[in-house]
């Protein structure tokens, strides 16, 4: 590691090259030699832990329980559902040989396990009695994708997928939308980030869904990101694989199916929500560190400010993740930087003054505030900034999500604005509206919003009367 | 459903026949429409997070962080090794073709991920201050195998594996050790399965290896178990890869490289080590279920009882994973045998008498043995208990691995026990004997114990000087 502070262009002058400063000096993630492919180093992938531990909190809790499925899925499988196979087959890797010789029939690396988990479905079920059933998988999946950009779309990603089976239509649509609203209870929560939730238009469903729901972030830049779906897939899936019940009236059934599914990708839209000049800004709930200390030790001193920073370093850690940062290479100016790029919430300066005083110095990476307090309060304080801190920054993007979510009568408004933030308009439900909108501008219709006023006007791009509120913007 | 308990083949009529019923109908596991594929069910797959939870515990605190490197590894990188290309090449799985089209170069689905661990680790490392690198990741890995059987030897299984890169050859042999005992102190502590250390013979080391470490479990059929390795990889990756580090001295030096392993198949010897006739016998520790309540409902007392049932399901799950099974389609009869055959360790009856007399009946699923206990007991009986199970099924399986393991002069010996068991002997160090009883017998080298004694006397092949006390036994 060199002895300078690794540069950081702003994000003013080139958004995607900060990005990409920032989520590898940060060591969150590095190119892997293959392109479109990842790697998460430790102190992304401790943030991938922490997602994962609320979201198996919610997901226990609704009664969800994990498995785990096959990686590579026999073709015939993949092409049961027509919609469902037309909308992945350009995505997908094969395996072609296996064991030292051509396989008779190529498997697909999944890019999703509806059609496998279907097969298994099948055969698991036969009675009202089983259902419902809700499982959830974490695992790996592959999409050969030709623009790639690391955490907000690679080749292969990690991801939960949710499979659920149910006896009713209602019962289904139910838990497509539960489990929508606990993805935005996580993402609001644990990473601060504040969403819209609606519907997918006809055009921007997944392939082989009924309904497609979705939550949209509205990243630094102003451009959108779908940050988690769920699917209401009706019985075709259910149909294609054969997923039939035995229900009590005595009557052969199909099931009612969903899935769901958020990835990797959640932190990607953390870093571009939260992400200053200076690097990361990270949420204290998800932060691989929430407090780093720095010793200021010098000449005679040195000990002394060692021993009390180990003492403090002891304090905290029995509440908080907290790193005590003695590097003796670096100077405090330098690891000041270097902590506040890689986003850690809070630092603890203590130096031969504060021993003496018995008191320490935090500073804020949020606002930069700093304040002294004594060693009885430090504690205290510390669990009081880091609530502050997780609060502060959901208000922040909370605030810039809602001065830059703009209402619009005419679509073309939105050049005023650059096309960066979200635009809300009227929309007559046709597809060709739409697709003008996209053709011209680049935006897309990002979800019929579900907490909309009702809508009453004409649609933004024909005048013609309007049948849906839209949510339209551009998007990663 | 039906009515009427799944039958398990007795262990000593077919042992294979007895493991596939135990694993189906325990729910575990099921086949996957693919030859050599698994589906692991929510019940088996909670085991495994039972064992992710105690392993990252130890792997954190001994400084190891969690990463993930990706699944395709391409095939320029698999072959710069060349023992371990040799070892893993003929098992491989290939993705040829992406996003529709042939890919210029073929990728293997990983089997192992030292190769592209190595690629990164190289770009990664300049400096001995960047040393030691201590990573893991949990995922699956994909190896074509002939014959298998769910948790001992599918093609795809998932694991974690950890790589690690030192300065020095000491502290990479200490490490590779220090992961070793991890293993052991997990595999035992938790699973309850005793297990012998030892090195391997050069003939079962690791593709790549300079020397593997193993772990050896003794299953109820006498057969052994290979349940963990850890591998000293000495600077072969590292030269292979190019991981060099500018050593204080200003040297240029290549590192010292491990990786150690542990899978699914820890499941397979959880059930063979524990399981009886009846069906699984889970250790309370991994158990999904700890204690499960049963009402015994009739008549006119059945809500007074359901309610008794519930506040004592209310009580306990405070502290333990409990189960409270009121499915009025089955008799208590079917319950019981049904939660048997599921080992879960604690069946707790509840019926009118109970309730009458503020009691409950516990019944231990390891030994069948039963007690009334009153309610203010009930809680510390159920904690006190399951310690009991916990330590019994480990002095139960010790006993049995004291018991069938025989020393002998003479490799033939092992004809009298049918070959099952672990038969320690001393060896000349020469791979010919190793193979004339493989050949002869069907036994192989299970390893080289660490804490054998000191050897002393005649090779059991050749009656030669022995150099090694070894282990071994038929092995899965």
């Amino acid at each position: 590691m060199e002895n300078v502070l690794k540069e950081i262009t702003p994000k003013s002058v080139d958004y995607s090259q900060w990005y990409v400063d920032v989520i590898t000096k940060a060591d969150l993630v590095d190119y892997a030699p293959m392109k479109g492919f990842m790697v998460i180093k430790p102190y992304g992938y401790r943030i991938w832990e922490f997602i994962q531990e609320a979201m198996n909190r919610e997901f226990r809790a609704t009664g969800h329980e994990n498995a785990y499925f096959p990686l590579l899925i026999p073709e015939h499988l993949l092409t049961k559902e027509a919609e469902h196979v037309e909308g992945f087959s350009p995505e997908v890797a094969w395996v072609t040989m296996g064991g030292g010789e051509p396989l008779s029939e190529r498997l697909a690396v999944r890019p999703t396990s509806e059609t496998i988990i279907g097969a298994m479905y099948a055969k698991w079920i036969q009675s009202y009695r089983d259902l419902p059933v809700l499982m959830n998988q974490w695992c790996n999946v592959v999409r050969w994708e030709k623009a790639t950009r690391p955490f907000l779309r690679t080749t292969e990603f990690l991801w939960q997928e949710g499979h659920t089976v149910h006896r009713t239509r209602e019962e289904a649509e139910a838990e497509t939308l539960q489990q929508l609203r606990i993805y935005q209870r996580v993402i609001e929560k644990e990473l601060a980030i504040p969403v819209v939730a609606g519907r997918k238009s006809a055009g921007e469903r997944f392939a082989g869904a009924v309904e497609t729901y979705t939550l949209e972030a509205l990243m630094g830049d102003g451009r959108a990101l779908q940050i988690a779906t769920s699917h209401f897939l009706g019985q075709n899936f259910a149909q294609a694989f054969d997923i039939q019940f035995l229900d009590e009236d005595g009557v052969l059934k199909y099931g009612w199916t969903t899935s769901w599914g958020s990835s990797t990708r959640m932190i990607g839209g953390l870093i571009m929500v939260h992400g200053d000049d200076k690097g990361l800004r990270l949420p204290p709930r998800v932060a691989p560190i929430q407090v780093v200390i720095v010793p200021i030790m010098r000449g005679a001193e040195r000990e002394t400010v060692l021993a009390y920073a180990t003492r403090l370093k002891d304090l905290l850690e029995v509440k908080f993740r907290v790193r005590l940062d003695a590097r003796p290479e670096f100077t405090p100016g330098y690891k000041y930087n270097d902590w506040e790029m890689r986003g850690v919430p809070l630092r603890i300066e203590v130096g031969p003054r504060d021993v003496a005083n018995g008191s320490v110095v935090l500073a804020r990476r949020d606002t930069g505030a700093k304040a002294t307090v004594s060693w009885d309060a430090v504690e205290s304080t510390v669990e009081g900034w880091l609530d502050e801190i997780q609060r502060h920054l959901f208000e922040e993007a909370r605030q810039r999500l809602s001065e830059r979510t703009v209402a619009v009568t005419d679509y073309r408004e939105a050049a005023r604005y650059g096309y960066r933030g979200f635009f809300t308009g009227d929309w007559c439900g046709q597809e060709a509206c739409a697709d003008q909108i996209k053709a011209e501008t680049g935006m897309t219709i990002r979800c019929l919003p579900l907490d909309a006023h009702p809508m009453t006007g004409r649609c933004v791009v024909c005048q013609e009367d309007a049948s849906e509120r839209m949510v339209f913007a551009r998007a990663y």
